[in-house]
Parts: structure tokens; sequence; C-alpha cells
């Protein structure tokens, strides 16, 4: 019996899921959950309702996980705990800096509900917590270092946008390639966020506007773009969307550190993702944890876990023999 | 209450595992186990005693967790099976093909004994299986190349010192770099191993031995050289060991596949180590799981278990709230 998933929210990451699930061929898709009017929604898959989110409590016995879908501003801190007390579920909430209160408030609902919730899944959090957590395990004496890119900044494109006279804008977040060579010769240096990225913008001007002056605007603005190289391009509209519509996104995560009775020797690990769909890349982790909450709840297992809580082998569809056997 | 580690064999991973578990503050060097003569044996670490393994029985409730530092080849078959009667154990078991052999003979003998066994832990394997893992359950439709090196095979190094007229000779496995690059691009290419590496050996020549024969022996020598790129140098004994006494090592693990309506969007994963010290890496490695086994054994489980069966968090010293505060 395939586990049947649910989609809340179709946007990007709803339509990665949708991609994740028809790849798993232990899974199926349930239905897809939606704010809007169901009619004005079409999947990628046929036969698949598409049902109102209001009508969600009538689906508590046909969904083995439900994929929280919505963004983490607003919608995953009031979604995810209010759905855990309903379903198994899992979602991407990637506010580093409130992971604590979100899994509180979703480890209360889970528990009360006798489901299980997962938070915080993708590759930042996910893949690059897990690696972070194993290498810090591994090497006690060392440092961490994380990159990010190249890939699109969606505040700082949307901080961009908001300068007057841009049209329209996209943001690169760029590894410093000095900085990656610094960090793979375990030389470990000391290194900012502004040390490690470089910042490229491509720009569209309203017709009139001053380019020098958007430029300048851009380059001193606190906190965004002050403190970093930037480099800004102007381009046509039709360029940015012909160019710039791609998703892609990736980065580094690093542990360098030392063993030996004095220190001696030095040890560099090292992480990397190249993806040209950022939402796909999420979803398809995403979808390897759904089929690992599937196997806890079967467990009888209940409240919020995030990828530190999760064996490997519970990602798999392969059993325990046979990854022994091909994988180990 | 510190972790109470026992070590049996005092050799390159005897000695990691000691400094390792030196590293650790929430760990113990508790006595180290010999075959040897105890009196022959100095250890790093003071006032740890060094004890005959025939006394290793009375030992059974001073030692949390015993760390079996003996070769895959004939110590480890029969002595983790045995021990894992009367202790908590871990070894680095790395006979790829022979792994689900171990594994049942371990488990029996844990299960019997009520103990936990971790086999096969270090990086390959260990945590180049844990990416292969990760990486396969993420993206099903894809391919995986692991590289090894650069660094000394010991099984090659015996080869070439085999042959007539070589008084001593190291091998290193080296990484292609066009390989890498070929992976890297996400373009799948088919590599054999030995598209993967080439083979370069220092070797000393007995006194009026013939250099150009030993060359073309090592060269066409079947299984381990003659499918390779392979690079041959002649040096004196004082250069080799003042040059190739290290125990440098590391690898690669990719993995590359595509996700996306019609398979369009392409993402790479790799993982990689560069590693001084390859025994005090792996041991670093064993003493992560063994704080893991020891949560293991507290919760009453049993049996042989690997990598792909414990929790990310279980093999840290923080708290569940600290990782997920710091590292998720």
């Amino acid at each position: 019996m395939k586990t049947r998933i649910g989609i809340l929210g179709y946007g990007n990451l709803g339509k990665g899921t949708e991609i994740a699930v028809a790849a798993a061929d232990d899974m199926e898709l349930a239905a897809v959950f939606t704010r809007r009017d169901p009619s004005a929604v079409t999947l990628l898959t046929e036969g698949v309702p598409v049902v109102n989110v209001s009508e969600i409590e009538q689906w508590t016995d046909k969904i083995d996980v439900l994929v929280l879908c919505g963004g983490s501003a607003t919608d995953l801190p009031v979604q995810t705990p209010k759905y855990a007390g309903l379903f198994h579920v899992i979602d991407s909430f990637d506010t580093h800096a409130r992971i604590p209160e979100h899994f509180a408030n979703v480890d209360a609902a889970a528990k009360a509900g006798g489901k299980v919730a997962m938070i915080s899944v993708g590759w930042d959090p996910g893949l690059f917590s897990l690696n972070r957590v194993y290498a810090n395990a591994i090497l006690p004496e060392g440092k961490d270092y994380t990159f990010w890119g190249k890939g699109v900044s969606q505040g700082h494109s949307d901080a961009v946008r908001r300068i007057e006279g841009v049209k329209n804008a996209k943001q690169y977040t760029i590894p410093v390639e000095t900085a990656l060579e610094a960090v793979r010769s375990g030389s470990n240096p000391e290194l900012t966020t502004r040390d490690k990225h470089l910042r490229e913008c491509f720009v569209v001007l309203e017709e009139g506007a001053d380019a020098a002056k958007v430029e300048k605007e851009i380059k001193e603005m606190p906190n965004y773009f002050a403190d970093y190289e930037t480099i800004v391009h102007f381009i046509s509209e039709e360029e940015l969307l012909r160019d710039h519509a791609g998703m892609a996104h990736g980065g580094f995560v690093f542990r360098t550190g030392a063993t030996g009775v004095n220190k001696e020797h030095k040890h560099v690990i090292e992480y990397s993702l190249k993806l040209d769909s950022n939402p796909e890349f999420t979803t398809s982790v995403i979808i390897a944890y759904a089929r690992a909450i599937k196997r806890l709840a079967d467990e009888g297992q209940t409240g919020a876990k995030t990828v530190l809580d999760i064996p490997p082998a519970y990602l798999c569809r392969q059993s325990a023999e046979e990854l022994r056997a091909h994988f180990l």
C-alpha cells in the first residue's frame, strides 16, 4: 500500500512536492488543498482532487502525511501547529532563529493529537544541518563554515525592487572563490558572511530613472549591501525574464579541524550542493522524510521531530538488509 | 559520569582511539587490552592500565563501550562476535562484500548477550555510506560516484613490495581531476574505477635490481595496475621514510540526479574528505558513535547496528535543544 501524501498550498513548493511524489514509486498524491477556488487550480497530475482548505478535516483518514508548503514568515507558524493536531505533517520552516519556538508549538500540538510532525526539512535547514552536526560530533575541535549560492536571495531582490526608479530586479548571492580556497586549505581563516559572499544585482530601471543614483543607493544600503562587494548590472525587462527566471541555488558546508597528540593532523570535511531548482530539490528532501514520518507513525511515535532525530535508513524504500549490502 | 572506553588492540587505530577519547570531555579511557606482554606497551595517556586480553572478562562492569581496533581480514570476524556477547562494542570492519555476514554474526552474539554492537564505523564504510544513503533517498533517479584518495593503498603497496628486486614501496591512489570535473558538471558520465583513479608508486630497489624490469612488472600487474594509468618513481629508502611515512587519505562521494516534469533540472550533491591522518579521523568517527552506543544501551536496545540506524543527534554531547538552536 502506497503512502498517501496531501499537499497544502500549491505554489513552487507544492508543485515540487507533486513532482517528487510522482518520482517515488511507494507514494501517491491523494489531494491538494488550497485557499484559492479549487476550480482555478490545475495540477500536473491527472485525477487528483483539488480541495478547498476549509474541507481538510474530512480528509484525516485519507492522508498519511500532509506536506505544508506555505511560507515561513506567516503561514507555517500558524499552519504547522494547527494541522499537526489532525495529520502527520512535515514543513520546511527556515527562519533559523525561530526554530526553537516553532518546535515547541508544533510538538505540543502533535503530542496532543497523537501525530508525528517534522519541521525545518530541506537543505538549509536540513541537509546542511545534518552535515554541521555529524562534522561537529566527529571533530570536536574545529571551525564551521557555511557558504550560500550561487543562487537568488529573495530578500535582497525585494530590497532592490523597493528602490525608487527600479522596475524589477534579481540579486544573486555568490560564494567568494578565494574564501572557499582558504577554507579548503585547512588554514582555519576567520571569515564573516561578507568575506564569504559577493552580491550581484540585475536591475531593470523605470523609464527615465537615473542609473548612477540607483547603483549608489544599492551599494550603500545598510545591512543588505553596504558591507559587501556588490556588482550591479542594468538590463532590459526582456533580458531579466529570459535569463534570470531560474531557481538555481546551492552552497557549501565545511568543518575543518585537527587531531593528534599536538593537534598536528588537519582534516577538511566539505559538503556541497549545486541545484538547478531550489524548490524541487527541497521537496525531494521533504518526500524522503515523509517516508520516515510514515515509519515513525507506524511505530507509534508522536511529537515534533527534526532531521537530527531520524535514522538515515528511515528515508529509504530499501530494506535494512539491502542498504547494508549495497550502500554501506 | 563519563563514558568509560576500552580499547582492544594498540596499533594505529588503538592510538587514534586513545587520542579521540582524550579530545572528548564526556569520555575517559578505562583500559587498553593487548595480545602482547602489557609491560611492553606504553600508552600516550598516563595512569591507564594495559591489560592482557586473556583477562578482559574481569572488566565487563568497568567498561561502557569496547572499541575493537583489529584488522578486517582476520581479527574482527572473530573478535567482534566474541566480545559483543560481553561488552557493548564498536568496530571498523571495512570488507564491504562481507558486511552482511559479519552483521549477522555480530547481531546474534550481541542479542544473546543483551548488548549493542556497531559494525563498519569510519569513513568508508561510514560517512561515505551515510552520504550514499541520504543522496539516494533524496534523488531516486541519478548516479553515484565514489572516488578514493589521494591516499596510500596498503594492498597495492604490498603488491609492489612482493616484486623481486623491490626493497620497499608505497602506492598512492589519486582521483583523476578530469573525471571529478565531468561528474561535477552533472553530465552523468559512465566511469569505471580505473577511469576515476591513477596510481603513483614510490619504489626503493634492492641493490643491483633492474629498474626497467621492475617498472614493467608493476605496470603490467593484472588487477592491481595493468588497467590503470600508473606512474613509477624510484627513490632512496631515506626519501621513502622521510617523505612517504604519512597516513593521509580522503575521497569524494557524489550523487547526480534530476528532477522536474521532464527531468529538466540537474542536481549535484558532493561530499569530500581531506584527511592528514586516516587512522585518527577513523577513530574520531568511532568515538562519536561510541557516544551513540551508550545512549542506545541506556535505552535498553540490543543487537548489531550500523551508521544507517543511528539518529544524528545521538552522536553529540549537546542536548536536543542545543542542537536545534545552534546547528539546525
